[in-house]
């Protein structure tokens, strides 16, 4: 008997499977601190235990998109190792923050599936949940991903496409229990914008850029415990290991820094793509575009919706071509609900 | 009086020396997810605080081998400063978990010494242990070095070789108080495959692989104090940086988990060699081999011993040549026992 | 309304101007790790909380030149976004050490200015102070730069400038509250040279090197939270990533332990220079010259003032050339006070 993981093959799935994702994991403050060194991140929220409960959480959460790594992390070996790509997202919500010293597993659920008429390939639906200690669901989000059949003879099985919303209402946002922006101080924050300031349709270039290195984006994979070959094993790739596409969310996010400094937590996400694989020596930049806004109803906190792009090349804005295919230089095209005092 | 450490020569032992070595070391939460960036680690147990308990574990302790580096890497400015080369391991056991918080220190006992009959080396032998700040043993080991002499005209010493066991007795192994096996979740682990699955002489490709980059093993080997220069000036060895051993065996163990990840807790060393030297830019794998098994009389445990064997090339299984040589791809060949859920 | 941080011109400083610095920052085990997987930092009051309390502390501060780095790297957006070049430091004192757990702040007082004959750019003089959670200062120095005016025709301020002490009297040196090298164990600490074994004028060569990698400076100078784009981004820098100056102290300072095992505390910083630009793939040394000595009055306790350069290349010794200049392998002239067994 094989004691090594081959993974799933696309003839593997069914609607309605659940799967415990294996190896829960503890996070503690060497995560988040790790998480600093990684990644220019300096949202205060996130990076003063003092400024957290200002804003009436009882410390500074684990960055919510090191609780979304944690949770993708382990799905990689049920899902994504035998996938060819990695198609969309869609319904991510933070139910919950993580703080240091939590334990978090993942299961999800095969909640679509569709062979390719190629007969080769099918796309696999999940919806994943991230769960702590005490079983309480921290996120969850829906991933599609495109999966190998390994018996090209496995009938197809019924197409099953779940209905996706294109983004989440504001009314589908979970604000952290006790989260409070009243007293909110935007000197100690970075920045004067508040959610009043920012318009519909405005674009933000966030002007800094980091040129990535190897060793950085494997320390960063691996601490997430994301350990599919194509990001670590060079005679496997010999044209180049390929960035785990959450470290260049991570990081696009971490620049947005620098003109949205106040858009302190991730609530939501509504999509997102990977337009165009990124390696060691490109030089990461980002902009955002206020896509909407909401109120909360909670005490000085506002919704804002934002596109997040990042970038290795080209010019600032620039998105698709006429074609509506990505530019070249495109690397993420993110749509997320972020958390910003009125 | 020069103020710089030039370290011992092989004059300098003698058999019966005591040697304190210095900077004792406090270990943290911040060591454990350092160790999780630096290596594939998955192994539950040291993952997840909650398996850990479920394991009858107050908490993960710091993983084996980072225990282990950091005792080691005390005794290199006392051992190896002048070694020409690390010739072995025997009877290493690991005696008590240590847990953030937990603050290390080393001494050695020189238990053999024998001039070459070169007249400019000689092979020294110590025994380690690691102790924690209430002077409990965690773990001790032998190991002997080849190191040079300073004074070509000191006598050679009466020579000593220690008796060592080939590898120990199941009996003296060490089983962690309270590990309890008799509830261990198999699914939360990653594999279904228990230690009465395994059959000595089985072999397991573990099929993954790291390319090594230079910043990677710098962190890695610091982290643990180890500051041979061979390891980090490039001006000293302009052919490359050599890369710690250490590393090479925490990356080996790490891959095994795709095969052995319910090889839990290691408590054996018996024996290994660091037969190639590694460089930044190979890429490592690794295969195992199940040596021995035994029943340890603890609820649910089982001891088992493996031989692991970290590659640079070549084919899996691939061990030495017709002249009883390791292959030149072979970079490690390590024996350990390690604890299993029956 | 521009969103984004375009940094504060020469014409936007005035005397007497109080800068609140943005993004205050708790410091955990996870940077104390960190600092030991980035630098050789082997100093025993740092690395073990027990050595720490036998030394009259509550464990172990994280080190002196990490609080310097996190309280230096937030007056980056608002001293040195648009500085040409970092002059000078002087008056720098560790008043209160920092702990695992403590949030740190910034704020600088502009204590002196003046336009420089070109009509380009001027000086800037800061007083810089960390607080920590509590309001209490941890420590405080003054630096200069040179700044860029973005008006070239707002007309140019009086000159002021501050009268600096060459060197702080031994008088000026805080001692932390407890501290006590009664019980000092030299053979912990590793090296049995202690205060009286230190002449003045007397020069160590540290011996070790270390060559530096993109990916560690990088994830040092992120970890304390300065982004300045000259040390990341290699399409604004196409010759080569700056490296941050704090970099290439701390690396010295670490490489110093060899020789200065026991200048345990840094409590003074009198005058500093980056001599020349560091990068990647240099080989960074050090030596240190002993400039004075003091007693503290406290029990067991000397103050030593060292001189630590570290070099890149050249001969060891070697610092200025006949006409004053630095030597162009001269990375770091710094000038220290640091407590030390008596």
């Amino acid at each position: 008997m094989a004691k090594t993981n081959s993974g799933r093959f696309f003839e593997d799935y069914s609607v309605g499977q659940v799967l415990q994702h294996a190896v829960p994991r503890t996070v503690t403050d060497g995560e988040r601190a790790m998480y600093h060194a990684l990644y220019p991140a300096r949202h205060a929220l996130y990076s003063s235990d003092e400024f957290a409960r200002a804003s009436g959480l009882p410390q500074s959460p684990l960055d919510d998109l090191a609780a979304f790594h944690v949770v993708f992390g382990k799905t990689v070996p049920d899902v994504s190792l035998n996938a060819v790509a990695n198609l969309g997202y869609a319904e991510g919500r933070w139910l919950k923050p993580v703080y240091a010293g939590d334990t978090l597993r993942s299961e999800s659920e095969v909640i679509g599936i569709k062979q390719n008429s190629n007969g080769k390939t099918g796309v696999v639906y999940v919806r994943t949940r991230g769960l702590n200690q005490r079983d309480e669901a921290v996120m969850e989000y829906v991933r599609w991903v495109m999966v190998r059949k390994s018996d090209l003879s496995a009938p197809a099985p019924e197409a099953v496409v779940p209905q996706l919303k294109k983004a989440l209402e504001p009314s589908d946002l979970v604000i952290p229990q006790g989260l409070n922006f009243s007293n909110y101080d935007f000197a100690q924050a970075g920045e004067a914008h508040r959610w009043g300031d920012y318009e519909i349709g405005e674009k933000i270039n966030h002007v800094d850029g980091v040129t990535i290195e190897e060793a950085e984006h494997m320390l960063a994979t691996r601490l997430w415990q994301n350990t599919a070959k194509v990001h670590f094993d060079l005679t496997f790739r010999p044209e180049g290991r390929l960035i785990y596409g959450g470290h260049v969310i991570s990081m696009a996010r971490a620049l947005s820094f620098n003109g949205l400094a106040n858009a302190q937590m991730i609530v939501g996400l509504n999509g997102g793509a990977h337009a165009n694989p990124c390696f060691a020596g490109d030089t990461i930049k980002a902009w955002s575009e206020v896509l909407d806004k909401a109120e909360t109803g909670v005490p000085g906190v506002g919704a804002i919706r934002l596109r997040l792009v990042s970038t290795k090349g080209g010019e600032p804005f620039e998105l698709k071509n006429e074609d509506g295919r990505y530019m070249p230089g495109v690397l993420l095209d993110l749509d997320y609900w972020a958390l910003m005092p009125i």
